[in-house]
């Protein structure tokens, strides 16, 4: 497995990969790696002749610093757990090699980034649709692999790739969790054990919100206060939002018709968590 | 020669492109060819294995109502001119191919569109980013060609390219005029007799500005008062701007140091004209 860490060596190694006729799978990571970044790796193995991963801790797409200083670095472990997977090669730029002096070009979406984390985090979505749509011109995948935790995310790309006509197979994988159905989280590394157990909350209220609606509950708002007191109940909790949103537009919806998905942001002590589940 | 109007189709005949090997030259226009059109086609046909000419006269870069309804339409003839220089494929979508219902995704620049005709088209040069960048993912060119005509337009693309990592080389043709000096220009057509005369005080102002950097005269005010008068001086003449930029980052300079761009915007009558000359 070869660590490329020049964009024009990277674009080398693609004209190359690209003249054997072989596809391309790439999964974008900001690093700190855990089974959730690994089931996509998997997919992209299994369906791809080539896996490409990409290491690049993106500080456009974080609008709070503090996230930013503290979001875990561990580039050696990760790029171990990257060779055990058998990627072909991990692209770990950093920001001048991304972002020259003199950088002023940007990929932005209306609509999309005004619900739920868009809202809440101004600009991270613009940071997100940009380094996107750089890395896939880099690395120019047939397929791209991301995770269903980050659901706006998985939306606003498929937008991108749709409307910027980017001929690019996305895919998105379950969220994977842990035993007790924690969502994994790189940010989930800087809880304590007390905010740990607070942060089953979380799936708790959405697993709540699911048989309410198989009970045939559609009110969005009778669902949201019930998943509104399982959260408030738990220890050092602060509700970012709790919303039930059309699973294509992002817009909230009163009454569940069609594909919805709840969706929360909670803050549990100073770690800011997300997670949803799709109610069809 | 084949025409084109939907971009799946377009897609797939790139894929077949690619699939041979044959590097594809693209010239991207809004239609109503002239020769100055037909100089990049040539370029590009001389130095590619297939050439793709496109004809979309593009909504979202008019800030100016009139002048989108006013732009000349020839579709059929345009056809012709890009048949006859040999063309493979002419890609001519409509406007629901190119920005489908719910289209949200844009690309904007900050810095360089501040300047020049950035300053007084708001929203022109984001919707030349944004078509430039769909019609580059589409066509997927080994290189594209533009006018040096539009100079501001040129550096835009360039940087654009470059901040977005798209592997294609931009080539800047010198403007084509016409005997009299005339920067040919679809607008042109708009021209009445007296305004067709009025419109060669442009060149004029360009070739004075030329003339008086050739003697070392290096102080654009001085300059620009002198372009200023010649163009005051011929009949139904407006001026937009006069400027003197950093051929590089388009800022205005007070003394010529380095390469720089004479640039000019003049509306003749109801019609508004732009044409440029590097100083170095």
């Amino acid at each position: 497995m070869d660590v490329i860490t020049k964009v024009k060596e990277m674009q080398t190694r693609v004209l190359s990969i690209k003249d054997r006729k072989e596809s391309i799978g790439f999964v974008p990571t900001m690093g700190a790696l855990h089974e959730g970044h690994v089931s996509l790796i998997r997919s992209a193995r299994n369906e791809n002749d080539e896996l490409i991963v990409s290491i690049y801790l993106n500080p456009t797409q974080f609008d709070n610093k503090d996230d930013f200083d503290n979001y875990p670095h561990q580039l050696d472990k990760d790029i171990e757990i990257v060779e055990r997977e058998n990627a072909d090669v991990v692209f770990a730029p950093d920001t001048e090699e991304i972002y020259p002096e003199g950088f002023c070009t940007y990929v932005t979406q209306g609509k999309l980034i005004d619900s739920l984390c868009g809202r809440l985090r101004p600009g991270h979505f613009n940071g997100v649709t940009t380094i996107v749509t750089k890395l896939f011109n880099i690395i120019r995948p047939d397929r791209a692999y991301f995770g269903q935790k980050d659901f706006q995310q998985s939306i606003v790309i498929k937008k991108l790739v749709a409307d910027l006509n980017m001929n690019i197979d996305i895919k998105v994988l379950p969220t994977v969790r842990d035993e007790d159905g924690l969502a994994l989280s790189s940010r989930n590394k800087r809880l304590n054990p007390e905010e740990r157990h607070s942060a089953l909350c979380i799936y708790g209220s959405l697993l709540k919100a699911k048989s309410m609606f198989a009970s045939n509950i559609k009110d969005s708002k009778e669902i949201i206060e019930e998943m509104t007191s399982i959260i408030k109940k738990a220890k050092h909790t602060r509700i970012d939002y709790i919303s039930i949103v059309n699973a294509h537009t992002l817009e909230d919806v009163s009454s569940i018709n069609g594909k919805a998905v709840a969706a929360v942001a909670v803050w549990i002590g100073n770690t800011r968590l997300i997670d949803n589940l799709i109610l069809e």
